[in-house]
């Protein structure tokens, strides 16, 4: 059986939550950065819920992995190290690149070198490439490079979520092959982990402004991203903002607005701003509802 | 086994439809308005199909619950009166308020006041929040609220369908807690009934311009709106509109064009506007086609 | 069980591909062109993999059907001819009509004729629409109608991809009906066979101009189109585009933009274009992952 939402929780709360918090770059001095990470895979074992515990293969020891930063422009140059027992690989959807060198799977022991320069905002998708690629999503390897539109206003607080779902084997074990192809996963999650930040939640103050990048990593389902209590007045996906500060971007719907849901579908990104007017306890969830009970769910403290 | 499409079809018709006309409001006098309204909570029995009846849960009486409507900058007053047998909730998407308080459950008997003003327009969710949130939308604890954007242009016909899904339990049971897990619905509906705008179709003459606010309240499923025969010559959606009276809101696509769907994720909202051009019969349908066959398809019955 | 990922690609190396390039339009004159076309229905056997053949039934013999091409303002003339065993029928999303007498339902020997002025530019889906309409839509029975922009720039290469789910009976026969009421399909599709742009690549020159046309017929899940190892940097999307040279069409976002998917529900559509920078294989595949690896998935081949 899927655990349940109380155990998942307690499992939350026994654990240190993924960081969520996006830092700000530094001021840009006009000239394109170069970044340079060694991104290690290493397969570990994380407990779901005691006596259920999964295999989790990782870039740098988490999943998802690092989250790379930068603007357009950006270079970045990747060691990819398979320090694991099978082969891996990388894909950056941040980059345009012939696939054929840089995303080949290595075996173990082996590395590659992957440069990508970011031409194009927005929020990337990264993963593991190898096939079966369902299983190695679904085992944990993914993450995301925010790219920033060029001069993004700044914000009081930034966090990146990354919505996943958990397709769980045996104890033990990797990911189901079954419920993969039958799409029927046990557990959702943002940042890997079922309802780690209702165990211990997000933070803003009242009046901040308050930016999600959100990135659905599927491998399958949807994510409608939605904040209790809260109205999206600013909504950008896959390269173009909707609504802006409560001013739609269509030139003709007049008034203020906003949007309830940010909808991705799986590999789709974006980012939502809101303002909470009143301090208290506004859950985060993929109105997928079933998903959310599944995990996917967390909660913004707002504080006065 | 799921009810058929016959039987579905001939319950349609025993019953009287959902009320799905939305009244034009009365012209602003500039000042905005405060609505205030009971919503009382009760469980009753909804006969789906002959020996098939399900528990549904509703805000006063029916599922989907009242629809409000208003304009930007008006208050609404909602007092919850719990009339069950157990704790029950409100959500409105519509608004920006704290959770803590208003969103609570409360135990049969109780009350509680929730009032929030609609700062943004849209077509916004409300539901029943109380844990387990599928089971308890599942079960009937939905509806929409309207809030017109400024100056929105008064149309010939205007229309709520408020899609949903059924996860049928046995006999006089509620929602089925496996089948929800899953996601796979025995049933799918418009304004909370299979099939009931094709025992009762709605209505409209050739030149006429026709608006459907459409929500999908899931809470689980992909909603594909179209209607057969006809195309969307404008398409507004969380906030934004793409294409206006056949004009694309890019600023780039010459000529004229629309769209052939209004794309909607769980709790997600928007509206489309066609014209028919011919007398007949334009089936309207939720194109993820296995839930139209479930009963998420109704008639626009357009004459002379 | 399912077919294998290995199973069929090695039938679709067994098999020539369907079509996808998209010739050019010849010039406009200034005046609107008559389209005559006859489709065909017919019956007949697939085989999916050695040991698994499908019912297919078809417009003139393919699944998709032809694709039908024009412009904005151009007619269709289509005569229907019913050469197979049961009732069928047709419905052009590409057409504003009433449905009552060109969709209806015609039976074997008999014939009908179906006119349309295309008002509108997309990528339109048609299909049968006898019921149940999952059954003929999953037997093959589906196509697209592209009416271009007017306007729209030439590009290198242009392709049409209809992406679709299989939903495998016993050895020679049709649909399933359970598996489809559960919308869990073996195997997906881009044009009708899985993997058939891995057994023969479409191709493209690196800094050539690549338009893909895609819709999702369906007749359920989602298609979130990718392609490895590059960034769309034009995307159109049901009579919009949200990105066009790398410039948003929203009036705010600065800089160099894009998007990774083309995310489409059942019966959408829209178009990406993109510049290979260098030569190498760039899969396409639906990221909704289990879709891809049940078959939705190509190569595009970019040699200097
Ligand atoms: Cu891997
Ligand atoms: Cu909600
Ligand atoms: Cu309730
Ligand atoms: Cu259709
Ligand atoms: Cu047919
Ligand atoms: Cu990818
Ligand atoms: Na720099
Ligand atoms: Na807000
Ligand atoms: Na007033
Ligand atoms: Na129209
Ligand atoms: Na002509
Ligand atoms: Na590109
Ligand atoms: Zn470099
Ligand atoms: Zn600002
Ligand atoms: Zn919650
Ligand atoms: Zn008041
Ligand atoms: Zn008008
Ligand atoms: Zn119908
Ligand atoms: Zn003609
Ligand atoms: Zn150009
Ligand atoms: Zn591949």
């Amino acid at each position: 059986a899927a655990p349940t939402m109380a155990e998942l929780l307690a499992a939350a709360k026994e654990t240190d939550p993924h960081p969520a918090e996006l830092p700000a770059l530094p001021p840009s001095d006009g000239t394109s950065t170069e970044h340079r990470y060694t991104f290690t895979v290493t397969e570990q074992d994380d407990p779901v819920v005691p006596g259920r515990t999964r295999a989790v293969w990782t870039y740098n020891g988490t999943s998802p992995g690092p989250t790379l930063h930068g603007r357009v422009g950006d270079t970045f140059h990747i060691t990819l190290v398979n320090a694991g027992t099978m082969g891996h690989s990388i894909d950056f959807h941040a980059g345009e690149v012939a696939p054929d060198e840089p995303m080949r799977t290595i075996e173990p022991g082996e590395s590659l070198e992957y440069t990508f320069t970011a031409h194009r905002s927005g929020i990337w998708m990264y993963h593991c490439s190898t096939m079966p690629m369902t299983h190695h999503i679904a085992n944990g390897m993914f993450g995301a490079v925010v790219i920033e539109p060029d001069g993004l206003e700044p914000v009081d607080r930034s966090y990146v979520l990354v919505g996943s779902e958990l397709y769980l084997g045996a104890d033990g074990a990797a990911a189901d092959h079954a419920k993969l192809a039958a799409m029927q996963p046990d557990v959702a999650a943002f940042n890997g982990r079922a309802f780690q930040y209702d165990a211990h939640p997000l933070t803003a103050r009242v009046g901040e402004r308050v930016r999600f990048w959100v990135l659905n990593v599927g491998p399958n389902l949807g994510l409608s991203f939605h904040v209790v209590g809260s109205q999206f007045d600013t909504v950008w996906r896959e390269g173009a903002y909707s609504v802006f500060h409560g001013t739609s971007t269509d030139g003709i719907t007049q008034g203020t607005t906003g949007a309830q849901v940010l909808p991705l579908i799986a590999a789709e990104g974006g980012f939502v701003e809101l303002v909470p007017r009143e301090a208290g306890h506004y859950p985060f969830v993929n109105h997928v509802m079933t998903l959310g009970e599944k995990g996917a769910h967390g909660v913004l403290e707002v504080t006065d």
